[in-house]
């Protein structure tokens, strides 16, 4: 039987919303070059874009930390847990563990960034369906988001490709280690604090190695067989014309409300039994372009 | 400040739920090696466990392929689409598009097992959260499923890991060409045929080339780049001694409540604000390990 892989792909395609992306330029914002970090790994170089409005301190400490070379040497992924999430920092390889605990990689402790108040300086576009985590999620700013009505506050949501502070047991104990989200680990929203996520070079984060969750933590015990951590730059220290350039569906705009539409009503032939017309935050991210 | 790795790494692990595995033999059931099948990619081999109880033909169908060697030259994961699909099969390079359309592997048509009556040879254990897609979510024989108690139907669930027969327009058009999920689709649930879940490899699946989704449909255009099946076999077809073995956490064992628990009640002191006590069936896979 006749089965050419384009007809295939043609026919999932339906079910992945490719063509939703409207080229309407109002709908699409640039991507500020302060607020995108360069990471660059074995790979290739990932983008994430960090999110001032949620976490200014921490996205202050991340490019601080990036200027001043902190992760261009002896930085990796040190422990990376397949579905959940990619940590990276400073670990040097160590003979003991008295040195391990003695090793201080010069970064103090920041206070945790939460959740914010509710406020005009950011646009919360609702979801429209529910969720189990939270009593509404949205987007703010390009960012998969949460709020809580009650209160009138509004946090980013672990979705993949969220980046966040790795922490000790107090809240406040992040310093300079980092995490990519892989799963949905959405029970650890407004646990630790979300400052950016990744809008480029997600494919490059699941080729890093992993460990084994139940042996080791996820902790990758053979050095050289963690993936390093090559340099990490803010794109605006470099030259204007050779650094990345990205744009980022307003999540506020109509053409987002039409590709959020084609992605909750799934009405083609393809499907032979229509869906529920619902959406996962985490499945929806806003979509991201290069710049021209 | 001090921030040993392995510090930060005990206290995330506190979310991974790692340790959560009891070592009781009675609540382990080895893998059956006739519904083991094994995909070597260039990265490793990943295992997959079959469901014949849900997709009886599909599984005698990849069975048949993978025996006949249909695999083991000029296929290769040609659609691979970032938290998404890898999609895989027989798709050799071609020429002209008509060469392609013209193209024909051999594997006839198969009607779609999209779900089954409950029945007493599969036992449901409900996960007791509430769900986006479906009226009811849980595991049957390892796998993560859903059910519907007005129509007594059970089918298994689009999470991470999940293989799949692609198809065309049609419920009943798929034949060879099948994908391994990599996000959490759940609206292609009981759209296409689900047949197993990958057991042990998905790190290497994560490895695999990914195509553009928005330029290509995600399929790859240079064949170069697309990463290859080197082969695919059943295990009981391999020596007994040097075959992988695997055990899969029995899904209806207390073993496994004691699992869900941990993941559903975060009472360490890691957590500064306590989860809603609720679990996405995507995210509590029935745990693995190496058989001894």
């Amino acid at each position: 039987m006749k089965r050419p892989a384009w007809v295939l792909a043609a026919a999932l395609a339906a079910c992945a919303g490719a063509a939703e992306t409207p080229d309407d330029a109002a709908a699409w914002r640039a991507v500020d070059p302060e607020n995108l970090l360069l990471i660059e790994v074995p790979y290739g170089t990932v983008a994430v874009e960090l999110a001032p409005a949620f976490a200014p301190n921490h996205v202050a400490r991340m490019k601080e930390l990036a200027r001043a070379g902190h992760y261009d040497a002896d930085a990796s992924f040190y422990r990376v847990i397949e579905g959940f999430v990619a940590q990276g920092g400073v670990a040097p390889a160590f003979e003991t563990k008295e040195e391990e605990e003695a090793f201080d990689d010069g970064a103090p402790e920041i206070a945790a960034e939460l959740s914010r108040p509710m406020g005009a300086d950011v646009t919360f576009t609702p979801l429209g369906s529910p969720d189990l985590f939270a009593p509404e999620t949205g987007h703010a700013g390009g960012f998969a988001a949460a709020r809580d009505p009650e209160d009138a506050t509004v946090w980013l949501a672990h979705c993949p490709g969220a980046i966040a502070m790795a922490r000790g047991e107090g809240a406040d104990t992040g310093s300079s280690h980092f995490y990519v989200v892989l799963g949905e680990p959405r029970y650890l929203d407004r646990n630790l604090t979300i400052f950016g996520r990744v809008i480029d070079g997600m494919d490059l984060i699941q080729k890093l190695n992993r460990g084994d969750r139940v042996i080791d933590n996820g902790v990758i015990p053979d050095p050289e067989k963690r993936d390093p951590i090559l340099s990490m730059r803010v794109a605006a220290d470099l030259p204007a014309e050779t650094r990345p350039a990205f744009e980022v569906m307003r999540t506020d705009s109509e053409a987002f409300e039409a590709h959020k539409r084609s992605l909750r009503v799934r009405d083609a032939a393809f499907f032979v039994r229509k869906p529920p017309e619902v959406l996962d935050v985490c499945q929806v991210p806003a979509p991201v372009r290069a710049a021209e």
